[in-house]
């Protein structure tokens, strides 16, 4: 399982039309465009997706698109992000009939609970359907931390087939990368953290699922083949690289959270002619005027955009 | 629009078939006790209710049930509890078809914004709506605190109704309601934190939103004349005893957050012979034996069961 | 012991010169001022007192001009804050040699530990001394709330005498009394809340420790006179004028947490000609300008200073 | 500057005999053999240090032993840690008296302040004594993070001359390590973080403060050695084996924070024939019987210690 989904897997970044309907050619175009710099796999319906951000009806639509353009190249992981079980098994159901290889689920958020009741949830997801379930850790949204032993657990089980950290704890990172060796590797650990997926590396991530990768994904792939080789210095050479690049993120000014990280990627895309617009779900508004050529500016000085 | 939204407005537990299903007859049961306990207002769907542990399905059936039941007695409000604006304005028109008075709304959850993105959250929701739109405060859930002058802004210009604080917060809710008498009473400014309720009235609350309202309405009714009266000792008195009862969501062991909280309303309203059973939506258990037991006997040291 | 430490007791804020050092002649002004108000009770080197600012040498120094100054009159709680144990117990002794009535101090804090270090901490302050020792409820500057069947253990123990509850959480402040009261009452119990203090009254507190009765303290006794009449209106009628003085908190522009808080109980002083200067601790600098002129319209409309 | 201070810096643990006093025998033996494996600096006084469980006078004395210990063989750093800036600058005068060559010192705390409240701190810091003077990044213990912008802004100022990273915030240090290159490296950047140093290496660090390095010196200067002779394997396979001993820190059933932290690092010294004693300040307790057996057994799983 762990070999089956490794490597470079971005989250991918909705498009959408200035009405706020999908923009499915601007979709169909990134999504190859991501195929062809030799991405391992792709993420629909995450966070940087914007899943919570969308309709029900929206949300099939993205997947259903997603599964015909990669049509099997690689593995489709698909997002099946809300509040509890029983809505999260609708979505489950909606990711079936299109035919993904992989739903990525969260702990339960709004209402509080436990940790048993965190571990029911997944228990109850694995139960509920056939495909593999990913955990995905991101307590800056879900506002619990999925602990290690947890993870491990559930892994040794059959219940997750994988983790997509995006905790920010490079320590219990690590942890969770040396247990699941231990245990045979039943997980595939992933960091979604781009600015430091050399560290992930150094301590044994199976891949990454980099925001970033939607701008850059032939660097996020260069260093994965750099990784599997042994060259360290590649390796971290690239993450200095798109570590300038993230600047993007950033640079806005008077825009913070959502606008400001995934609305910049949408916004590079656009310079770079992948996506027709920027445009963002409410209530969050695209960046404009300077906050666009700041970003122009880092793409000009990474060597993504001419100048 | 404030007298229309005052006194006491439980937001209603909702009673669950060992199925998962919505069991009908204890709903019409609880509904109507409330009522004949002289209630002034109910709002279903809201957290107590486990709104968002429910299917979109399940929403409406709730909606539907409460309607027939509480056929223009007394204000209807309906929570619309969801990520973001986009899938709250979906749940405000089957809200809508159904027929309510009111809609309650959080801010924006799961992912990261800034304030300015939560005032334009409530703008397209009044936009969206010819229906009273109430700003559901309550960080616990939430994790973001709606400042007392923006939405005290909303209020001034008729894109709230009202508010309903369950922010612990009562400084802040006193320079909330103070505010709101300054702009001529816009709001309706409603506490949900039934230990102290009478500190709430003491700073000029226009009425309460009390879970513990499910299991003693009579109480919060009783408290609520005293207060019209000006009848501080019996609000006081009242209020202990309130706190007394609010014991039930303590005692259990081994239990924590949602499943001791609102498991231990339902627990009790089944002890009361309201409810049919205490089930709970997955991943949370209901409580049983000593738990339940724990439950009784505060019941019945309150004097609501007889020994 | 409850009923010696009752009623109104400010935490008292330190004038300094321009130099830094003690300004005595306008803390004496100060003391006596409140004294004179029939204050219940004065409360040096808390966290208003910029106790944490002050060098030790200044510490001691605080204590003595406060001793000489209030000679008896009413308790002197003297606040003995620092990390860790032995560094309390420290200052306690220079509390003793001063001769104050009670010390004050909070949880452990800086370096992370559990409740059973909590509880050994007070414990051994207890055993440090034969002065009542008051636990300090501070999470916001000690990031741990003191767990209420915690702090009533220790009382019924003896091990404390009374509690400084500034948590702002209201609910677990009921609970408290309420244990006190069915405990026989061996806790004073007082909350720190100056904006809500009607609230706690209502819960049943044995008074108060109001940082903004530095700058009216015949409000706070008047209010503390009416709680105990049971005349609940003026309780009421003071604690909203009282919240409406308190806007000198929060007027000022470009300045947050204790510059704007502290800071402007030291400009009100200033203004009412009590202190000489508004003179704070480095790194806080005093309000200034606009911001003077700020609180000044504040005090002139709550009637404290003639236009 | 950053040259002085760079490589393998422990933050050295403080021995107790039973009665609290400093164990100077222990003391020096732990010195010695941390010089003898070649760390290049050593910094005491720090967290780990238990410093702000120490008395001014024991604070003292341990600088005074380790400064005769150490002799100027390598760079002497002491932490000055205390809540505001008065305070700190009375700790700096003590070391600058005994003599060591840098100071180290947190953002402050208890109190609430802004960014300029710390950016006038450590400026105060800095005015105060011709030491350099390093920031201490520990969001855990003081509830602030240092923001980038202003560590570099610090920096090529000439205020600080270094950076104690243990915010656990790796893609701020990656930003932080690649500002200060751009700036002509002005700052000595280490981290603190003992499990994940190769990581922060990959990003460019000039050091590390490892709590573990007192238990393991020797496997953070071989890991240094490999880090500068760019052979990654190597610094790879070091961390992986230091991840394991730091188990020792979490095998603890029944104790939290830092007595099972530090804790652990004291009873690994003691049953390494450093220590005499694995005793804590008040309120922790040391260690005991099954803990110090689970410690036992990862110092003999890891090779540190026959079986």
């Amino acid at each position: 399982m762990s070999t089956k989904f490794s490597g470079v897997i971005p989250p991918v970044v909705t498009p959408l039309l200035p009405s706020g309907e999908l923009d499915v050619p601007s979709y169909e175009r990134h999504l190859r465009r991501m195929l062809d710099a030799g991405v391992n796999g792709l993420f629909v319906l995450g966070s940087s997706s914007e899943v919570v951000f969308l309709t029900d009806d929206k949300r099939r639509q993205v997947l259903e698109v997603a599964k015909r353009v990669v049509d099997g190249r690689v593995p489709l992981l698909a997002g099946v992000i809300d509040t509890q079980t029983e809505r999260v098994i609708d979505h489950i159901r909606v990711a079936e009939e299109v035919g993904v290889d992989a739903v990525v689920a969260t702990a339960p958020f709004y209402a509080l609970a436990g940790m048993e009741e965190v571990e029911r949830h997944f228990r109850a997801l694995h139960a509920a359907t056939d495909l593999p379930v990913f955990a995905y850790d991101i307590p800056v949204c879900v506002h619990v931390k999925l602990p290690t032993n947890l993870l491990l657990k559930l892994g040794s089980e059959g219940v997750i087939a994988g983790v997509k950290d995006s905790s920010g704890d490079d320590v219990s990172f690590r942890y969770l990368v040396r247990g699941n060796k231990f245990l045979g590797s039943p997980l595939s650990v992933l960091t979604g953290h781009e600015v430091v997926v050399d560290g992930a590396y150094m301590s044994g991530a199976d891949g990454c699922v980099p925001g970033l990768g939607n701008v850059d994904p032939d660097g996020y792939v260069r260093q994965w083949m750099a990784y599997k080789e042994g060259d360290w210095e590649t390796v971290r050479k690239e993450q200095d690289r798109l570590a300038e690049l993230m600047q993007i993120a950033v640079v806005s000014q008077g825009v913070v959270g959502y606008g400001a990280g995934v609305g910049s990627f949408k916004t590079a895309l656009m310079l770079l002619g992948v996506f027709e617009s920027n445009q963002m779900t409410p209530p969050v508004l695209p960046l404009e005027g300077q906050n666009v050529e700041a970003i122009r500016k880092v793409l000009v000085d990474t060597g993504l955009l001419a100048d």
